[in-house]
């Protein structure tokens, strides 16, 4: 029984700090009334989180009594994270305080094809170069680390990413912990994502809805109920190997017509080498110079924002794909909103044009109603920021 | 803060009375380990259930300190309720105890097209029927109903159901309370067949799974992290209204190619007609006696049964598409159980295989490896059934 208590004491904790961390800015009195917490008890916790600098007054407001209310908001100075994205074409790193407020940030472009040795080893010099920034303050905690394909949080393990050859039961918590000595924590890429929507972007306040991942791969983060959904065995969300048409060509998940094929930018990578080597589009050629190998769905994208036909084409067949898939998944799941994010996004308004007219058409017209589209507004760095939530969540929890 | 004493309180019993509810049959001592209470509390909450009849002893069983314990379940015979399943075909109507244990049934077979009116009418008739079986006990507390298509149970309205033509903000709580004078829950008929195997079926000792409900119409349960999930907006699960060829036939709902229009018993018997107006099938078209507007699923089920050629390709297509749609549904969620239930699952074995293959070939090996796939074994009552658990839900929660 006492166990009990201790946790419910936690669990009032928790709720106390996370509702000053959402709110930025709020009174004790505040706290009491949207938690239902007596004033005492909420005074109590509010105090001991400004003993440990947790939390800080951060002004005041005149109460509609007249008295004057302490404002409190999290001490963004409190602690630093690392925040680690490794996709398959790029290392994000960045450093941020306990706001989730970027204080240093490292990019490194990864050649895809790059041998794993090389690519962890990046990856650790990425963090020593974060590190060193901090150096002597003793502020840094801990450091999270996002990766595509399928990971087992539990025990710091990639399990595989079929985008990066070769990368398998890559133990990332023991190789990093080895050499860095902080604690290591690991996600998925676009779940990484969905959490920086949840506390930094659009998804704060919704309990419902979904974080699509457009990039070299294509994920999904769930939230339902207000919580991370992620299946059974931390699964969930791969929208990218659903069928879009089932005797389509070859992914690299070894299954026919994934959603990738058409619609990742691997896939449109793909897609417009074939046209170029049958001559279907001049600027696409003339901006790649005419190395196809180096072709990416960037060019693709810069190329439609030329108006060549052939890449414009190809960006819609792709949005019309990519809503196919998500009203599939609208259907089933009835949320609230979708927010869409990732590098594939700065192929603009045509794709997103072409994603929203799909889903239209393929959606039962009594849930598109409830349902809110919107385009991510946390630029490159969004799930590097997840990877250092998911550091700091322990903090929170 | 007394408010939540009492809450905390409320949640212990309900807790302690869910759990002797699913042993059927454990001891204080049990109880106590298994929710980590002590086994005071367990003992005051436990007489309190005794001294209201909600649970009864149902005999001893040795410790291994030696020491006889009495083993608790809930009384069956507390009180009754009724459960109505409106089907497009047919109305269900099951009496059951505590336990959920049917005790009357009717049932009255719908011919598609019936006017609303009567089909009100006959619903009320038929709990009338139940009713009266009862008589003079005073146990019977209150009525749940299950329907197709959209509901508000919020404010027990049936919003629309396509399968019902002229079926549309159907307010069967103030109908039937007008009438019958006990209180109406109202709940979809999907999760309701979800809601039975989750407390008496397959999906007892899983936390995220998933009921196929496969009938008229097509429809889906979904049980994420031990809850049932209803979307934002309560219109969850509409598999059959995914897009399985976005350029095929229109769907009742308006839309282009959905899984009903090729696997439902609505859409089989279309296809099937078709078949036998172009002198595809000799058996269908005895079966029926040549009567092609009286042609079912049912009648495709049984004429596969014989080694019909062309009814066997309808339910193995069928199935294909099923599985494909599945996989999209478990790519995203991950589940660790699918049970496949409703009258369509007459057509046994030629459509479950055809199903388990599509699902096979088209869901991600690393997903598919953590999941099971069931059929369901609780029959045709099933969803009235479920409508009693929702009727009788109050009394656990």
């Amino acid at each position: 029984m006492r166990e009990n208590r201790s946790d419910a004491k936690q669990k009032k904790r928790s709720k106390i700090l996370n509702l000053i961390r959402e709110r930025k800015g709020c009174s004790r009195s505040e706290i009491a009334t949207a938690l239902d917490i007596d004033k005492k008890s909420v005074s109590l916790v509010v105090d001991d989180l400004l003993a440990q600098e947790l939390v800080l007054p951060v002004g005041f407001r005149d109460s509609q009594a007249g008295r004057r209310q302490e404002l409190l908001a999290v001490n963004g100075s409190h602690t630093n994270y690392i925040g680690i994205d490794l996709g398959a074409t790029h290392i994000t790193g960045v450093r941020t305080d306990l706001n989730c407020l970027v204080l240093d940030r490292v990019f490194f472009e990864v050649r895809p094809g790059l041998a794993v040795d090389l690519i962890l080893e990046q990856m650790k010099s990425i963090i020593k170069t974060l590190m060193s920034s901090d150096s002597g303050t003793g502020k840094l905690k801990s450091i999270g680390v996002c990766l595509p394909g399928f990971v087992n949080p539990v025990d710091g393990i990639s399990l595989v990413a079929e985008n990066i050859p070769g990368w398998h039961e890559i133990r990332i918590r023991k190789i990093l912990g080895e050499e860095i000595h902080k604690s290591v924590y690991i996600e998925d890429c676009s779940r990484a994502m969905g959490l920086a929507e949840r506390w930094l972007g659009k998804g704060g306040e919704v309990d419902d809805f979904l974080v699509l991942d457009l990039g070299y791969g294509i994920g999904m983060a769930l939230f339902l109920n207000g919580d991370l959904y992620t299946g059974s065995g931390y699964k969930s969300g791969e929208i990218g190997h659903t069928v879009v048409d089932k005797d389509g060509p070859v992914c690299t998940c070894g299954k026919k017509g994934c959603l990738e094929v058409y619609a990742s930018g691997r896939g449109i990578a793909q897609i417009a080498s074939d046209g170029v080597k049958s001559n279907q589009s001049g600027i696409l050629e003339e901006l790649i110079h005419g190395d196809i190998k180096s072709l990416t769905a960037q060019d693709v994208a810069l190329a439609a924002s030329m108006n060549d036909e052939h890449s414009l084409q190809i960006i819609g067949a792709a949005g019309e794909y990519i809503g196919t898939a998500l009203s599939n998944v609208v259907n089933i799941l009835n949320p609230k909103k979708i927010i869409i994010g990732g590098g594939l996004t700065g192929a603009g308004k045509p794709l997103f044009d072409s994603i929203a007219k799909a889903l239209q058409a393929h959606t039962m017209k009594e849930i598109i109603a409830d349902l809110k589209l919107e385009q991510s507004d946390l630029g490159v760095d969004v799930s590097a920021r997840g990877s250092a939530l998911v550091a700091m969540e322990h903090v929170f929890s």
